[in-house]
């Protein structure tokens, strides 16, 4: 399982932090993957290249990642069988409601799953739950997954109930 | 290939208009599917074992259609393992904004594959493509769909550029 | 009165500084709570047992706060008989937005008593209002509340009246 | 308990095809009320008496609904100390957003209870389950009220499980 | 001309720095104003008296500015016979649309002149064109106001024409 | 006092319907008007000049009425001294809120006094409640009108409050 | 001045309604055009090609109209160094304010000449500006056209000032 | 090539630092244009002449900015026949959405080729692009321009690929 089976692409690397939470994710699963920049708007017929030939490669997944009029996922999607996962990324101008309208709004024939608004952790762990309908060993770590979010929440439910609000803000919290 | 391999729900049964594209989506693609009505807020503890049971019961993918404060895509996904793709189906106040935002915008770790708004027919195609992972004849049937989506643009575009825009309003479409 | 009337919960200890206030509302008006964090997408099973027990348990009055795609709330309010109210906690991306129509857009059937954006201050105050509706005691310290805000008003009223507008926010405000 | 305990007030009778249908939730659960128009803008001083008079008259909810920039349940909710309340009523130009913001986002220290836009019927549950904190025999018939919301569902799952979607289409439903 | 003509309210002191904008208006047109605190949730028994009063103490117009769920114009419209100028007070979740939305979507009968969000300065000008009305030397005034505003743009444009707009941003501007 | 006080403009005849409801509310007022059509787009030099001279040829109010990008109010009061009131006309794809934004964001030097969307009704009477400030007789119609408001609520307050909902619904109203 | 110096096209033949409208204009124009359907995502090979290929066959503006998620005008300008004229297509569900945000927010380096929703007249009207900067013929056009609008507004003002409002709306407009 | 052909205005001063980068584009391209202040508001008379000399003048294309409500660019396109680019500027209140609707929904007849909030740079380019159907040599330009915007994405993709996110982001960005 060491070729890439997740294919995380960007508009700009001004994405890239956002978008790296993806990778964080699927390196949790130990799904390979690779990740570069794709520019629907300034490298088109990159883009092209990359989501024809995407299947043949052995990619299973992709997720991508634009912000303003954001058309990467979209038009990826119009190339490629594969599922494409959408991920809106935040603007300064419009908080991210131009680039989540431009990825979720498709019309008949062409879906991109879209994500939360710079929710590519989100975007990383879909491409894992689509991945689990194949390879039973990524289903395992997801409920592993849910089983450790669980568990992260019930103790600090615990620690809040123990300490209350006031102790609990002063000792475990970062910031208030 | 007869066991449901998608499972599609819906809040209330006034959204069965909308979610029954998904259904025929399914259907064009032979993909066996079973279709209810599981409602979040009225039936909380149908809903936990529907979800809860997926899995065990053979679904691969689950489609979740709700409107308002649509809470039945991300709560199942809080549950299940599986790939969750959440349809928001318009509402008569905000047109479905709402349910647009009770679906999208997940928290770290819950995600769903949200589509367009009422687009419930790009539901039952993003199952069918995560289906592809797996199965190479849906993979396969997926490509000819995209084929033929191309066709038909193509013919349209024919038939406009040899009769004209005038033309083609009064004797191609319906209403105009 | 030692029980706990109202049960206070978040979705993550993150709404923890918001919903506070809340608590300390309560802390004012005497009325005894409990306040933990109790997630919907993360730990669903905890959250159907606190909503399905909470009545049993005593509590009278629930408040839930949540963020995003919030369906605490909603989630809470179709399973227990109590009345609900949702606190829709302020985001980084849509400032809330969707947090507030996740919470207050709810279905015929399954009411959540809805407060403003990151206003849990006011959940505890419409906590302590139900309340009154059963204790006199507590109906009675809601009216020296809204008779101690009239106050404050009318003497930041008066100060800004005789010192004028420059005198006031040099003099009685931290920063303007 | 045949003084009214709830009061469902309006801006304008156009709002009242709207709150009429808080009234009627209201009879299901026998709870006595009065209905009447009381407009925050074209009759303040009878809008002040109202909220000023409602707890001595024996009123333990306020149930206001109001369009476009509509203060009268914000109003109420700053005079009385009873829990008031909020229906935003769904208006032509901006589909109720202007009212439920109007409505919702209250300042610290005045909260008003907001439901759904044009959710009336909601406004008579939240009432029914405030009045189930003191009222053991309401709330009791918030219980069966729910119970009866899971059945009727589940009937109509059932059906549709067995009749498939293009049938119950057909048959269950008024219009597709 | 020492009476005050114009009511400057607000319905909370942190409305001030804003609110305060109006007055100094007001005062390079020598147009004398008064200016205090009335809230129209926390004080509602003085604004009742502070808009029934108005007219009687000699105010010709009166300015209030709010924010979120913004009464305190609207309400002030319904008692007074007097024109109301509404200030949209920005917010700190919304950005103030629920401030504008507030006070500018008035019913037909009680309208307030709305200015833009958080411009107080326009409220004050707003007073001066309609005092402007009646009095011809605040006319007057209005027409230098303007003639300076004019010479004031033509400065600046003659600047950057010269400097060209490097050395413009570097010279006259304080940041950039 | 045959002479228009008050010019009533609009950037196309399709926004006569909505801005005569601004003339009739001055008929009722017995304030003499003008109406006429005035496009900031089509017929630049035709807006100047009207703008320009209206203070010269008597009017003391102007009421502006237009859709969209709607700059004919803006664009009217950075021309002339007098009050202008704006009033958003609603527009098919946005409903207004494109008009409502373009007439009341105004910066600071050039107020308009804007009114709700499609509401010219409340424009009239705002241009009573201004000419109310220079003529005795036109302020008292005022105060004769808000308490024929009072009065037609109150009416209908009682015959609702009589005949109850049902009824009322039926006897009443034109249409539910 | 036969072939097409314009290119007229849309995402699918449901827009054609609104695009014609651009033909038309240009018709009146006498700008020689081509119009024909090109989709983004059901055609991306014929997408690429046709704007790939647009500046070799002669073409010098472009007028893409695309409505949801709207990916055509801004991929053709990707591709193509002609200037590319957007029409955002109003949606059933968000009024195409998914298209205007799809086609206006493009990023640096990208830009789409964007014109108001469904508003593809203005599209033909841009294109005929910008060919007006090469042809001094059609800048005379547009000239006239300018004065024909001047001329319509004017007589129209002329009819409504000469008859009233009242017998305008019912001899001159064909709906109220 | 010395006389400017492209005019750069702005409302205000304070969109300087926005609107100049419009003018740095154009340099980049070797295009002569003038920048200066020109308030749609704060002077009408000179708005209006500027607009009138515009073609005169020998400017080909007009660039206009503003911010708020933003009338600068549809008024001067109501009076030149030369192209006009609206640059709608960020605002504190509503980030500019209020602008872009100012600016881009233009009635028929009059269009604005409107760019993303606060893209001046997409500006210049808009007008190089419309240049260049008449120059060649700006034509070319723009080939090269979008050649080297490829060019950098295609360098900063193949630098990701190789050192992968973890380090491109420690190495290559300025803040991550």
């Amino acid at each position: 399982m060491k070729k890439a089976l997740v294919g995380i692409i960007m508009g700009s690397d001004s994405d890239l932090p956002i978008m790296k939470q993806a990778a964080d994710m699927l390196e949790d699963f130990d799904i390979p993957y690779e990740i570069t920049i794709v520019s629907a708007h300034r490298t088109p017929e990159r883009m092209f290249h990359y989501a024809k030939e995407a299947e043949e490669r052995g990619l299973e997944v992709i997720i991508a990642g634009a912000g303003g009029a954001a058309h990467l996922p979209g038009m990826v999607a119009s190339i490629t069988p594969l599922p494409v996962i959408g991920v809106p990324v935040k603007t300064s101008s419009l908080s991210g409601l131009d680039s989540l309208l431009s990825i979720v709004q498709m019309p008949a024939g062409v879906p991109v799953a879209t994500v939360a608004i710079n929710n590519a952790k989100n975007a990383g762990l879909m491409a894992a739950e689509i991945l689990g309908v194949k390879y039973p060993e990524i289903r395992q770590k997801i409920k592993e997954y849910k089983e450790g979010l669980r568990k992260m929440v019930e103790e600090k439910a615990q620690k809040l109930e123990e300490s209350g609000a006031e102790k609990y803000l002063q000792s475990y919290m970062k910031k208030g």
